[in-house]
């Protein structure tokens, strides 16, 4: 479980283990800072940064921090999304527009339940936030298993970065004493597969599907990876179906039994 | 019910009628419209602000407004925060400080309840929000049937205007489709008291007790008034309860009918 023991932190209460905020190209460092404000409000120190567009540390994120510039000082950061969350188990994506992707959509108050539910049972979990421009890009939300939508006034949905990690974290918090008693029994071998290993899966499985032909029309192939991606985020596999998964693939890839005729 | 029919607001979509925003003493014209900006996403448009510092209308709010400066166009502004609560039967007061007064401490969620249910009700409601640097003061907060506060990191409680906004106008939008399904069986004659009736019962009260010397000792006075204010407050008067203690005040005043001895 992530456990931010930096002593630095220690002023700003215990914060919660097992729960990454990740801002993917954030732009303005003044974001940054009141984002994590809101961190701080809602006990999350665990940050992450990927691309940060005006690299970091970035001195402009110190003041909107408001005194909590010591989770600044303890981000991480990552040149790509798909190593920002290699060791989280449970990803979801916030996002107001709706996608092509069939995941599942989470409110805010539900994604905080299963997030709780998750960290609980002993998984790494975290919520990515795309660039106030724009959001994310469709590849960072196919690496999610589940969708993060706050619902809003339908035709005035326009939440700043610092809002939008605000609302879950706040949900996060309100489920506090709540966390549920049943636990999950998993077994050893049953250990839900982390980032790292389902992307491992993804990569080993389109570099074969390239060899072969299969993403041959360029204009289809990344809305096919996308799908792909999704079927196996949504059947949350343990590690050991990943294993088996990429057996599989090898196995079809170099078939030990050459075909006789 | 409190309805903005502005067509000015129409393309916000449908606006929550009976919930009004009260800014009091607001410092920056920013803060105004980012807390615009958090109302027109949660569907909430009536704005109300008592004495903000820089005048009315200015034009620092419009940019953070983000397209919702039509609420701030409609903006209603009071010289007292009695006058902008006047028409309200139902004023919660937003802090985080803890304060010396017997009242009901409501979180977002279980305020935003308590709101909806009084809406569904006929009456009008509204919440008030101090300015940025030291929020309500205490003559404004025992003004107000109870308190509302957020429950954040104990050691680091720091929202912004918006967020303290946005987070109970999120709450309000949470309960859309969830209207007890219970209306309250009010007569007429049962009507619940608004603030100005209740303003006037106090006012009326306070007036005698000054000239009764009640009230005497200058440094307690204060203090004392908010007590009693709150004792009445607390008992969510109706307009019948209010004559009938402002007939009880006349009548103790100057009795019609003279001691015989």
């Amino acid at each position: 479980m992530l456990v931010n023991d930096d002593p630095d932190l220690k002023d700003l209460g215990p914060l919660a283990p097992g729960f990454a905020v990740i801002l993917v190209e954030p732009q303005l460092g003044e974001n940054i800072g009141m984002a994590v404000r809101a961190m701080a409000n809602c006990a999350l120190g665990e940050l992450r940064l990927v691309r940060p567009r005006d690299g970091w540390p970035n001195s402009m994120a110190v003041a909107p921090a408001s005194g909590a510039d010591r989770i600044l000082n303890s981000a991480k950061v990552f040149q790509t999304t798909g190593e920002a969350v290699a060791d989280l188990q449970t990803v979801l994506a916030s996002t107001a527009r709706p996608r092509d992707m069939i995941k599942d959509v989470f409110t805010p108050r539900e994604a905080a339940k299963r997030l709780r539910f998750d960290v609980a049972n002993g998984m790494n979990a975290g919520v990515l936030f795309g660039k106030e421009s724009s959001g994310l890009n469709n590849d960072d939300v196919a690496l999610a298993s589940g969708i993060l939508t706050v619902p809003l006034n339908p035709v005035f949905s326009s939440l700043n970065l610092a809002q939008a990690v605000f609302v879950i974290g706040y949900e996060w918090l309100q489920t506090l004493d709540k966390i549920p008693e049943v636990k999950l029994e998993r077994q050893k071998e049953k250990r839900p597969a982390n980032m790292e290993e389902m992307l491992g899966l993804f990569e080993h499985l389109e570099r074969e599907l390239d060899a072969c032909g299969f993403l041959r029309v360029q204009e289809k192939r990344q809305i096919m990876l996308r799908n792909i991606r999704n079927i196996f985020l949504r059947a949350c596999l343990t590690e050991q179906e990943v294993r088996t998964l990429r057996g599989i693939i090898s196995g079809l890839v170099k078939p030990e039994i050459e075909p006789v005729d």
